[in-house]
């Protein structure tokens, strides 16, 4: 079973990796056979490959992407959930939308379901 | 399908009935057969005799609990998550712990599935 800290340690490194761009270092937070629900209610993913598109497609919508943590992480048992912010920019303009990740992990601290709460009708401009 | 202000709704009133003590108000936002895992990794506690049992526990614990809202409520379809903190006394003292519940709902807006993400050694004293 994944400790409290290693489960931390992997969500701060996923939001780090995914928003320096780093590719190879963010799948590799990922177990082989992983899920991903994102957002919640759309087709669940499976798989690097999959997961890897996502990314792929995520950064390409924006000339850039930041993830932003907004509040503790919140561990129980093998799982986590933490709010942020997806903080995209177009053309120079900044917008901000609200996240909440839920995770699961497994014994080496990967990333084995992943479900994103959000709305994308509730982006905006951001102001700070 | 509820909308996105049922949904909403939903989640403030579970906030300020249960900090108001209102258990038959509280239990109205469950559908009968609705399921609970509070923490995440505990057993699931299933139906309204079962959730009504957990609601007088949680309270019986302490002098008093408050849920306070720390963020937006994040929705996704018939689902949703919101960062709280519950706020026990106990002896006049004020704890606070953090947590992340996540909420599927049915066409009337009532809960089917809840699950709740924190750690109860993280509870402290409140500082503010």
């Amino acid at each position: 079973m994944p400790g409290t800290d290693e489960i931390a340690a992997a969500v701060d490194a996923y939001i780090e990796r995914f928003s320096a761009g780093d590719r190879d270092g963010w799948l590799a937070l990922w177990a082989p056979d992983a899920i991903m629900e994102d957002p919640v209610g759309t087709p669940v993913m499976s798989g690097h490959e999959a997961i890897g598109a996502f990314f792929d497609q995520s950064r390409e919508l924006a000339d850039d992407v930041r993830l932003v943590r907004t509040g503790p992480i919140r561990v129980a048992g093998t799982e986590a959930a933490f709010p942020m912010q997806a903080r995209p920019t177009f053309g120079g303009a900044e917008l901000v939308v609200d996240i909440i990740d839920t995770m699961r992990f497994d014994d080496q601290a990967r990333i084995v379901a992943m479900r994103a709460y959000w709305d994308p009708t509730t982006m905006r401009p951001a102001e700070d």
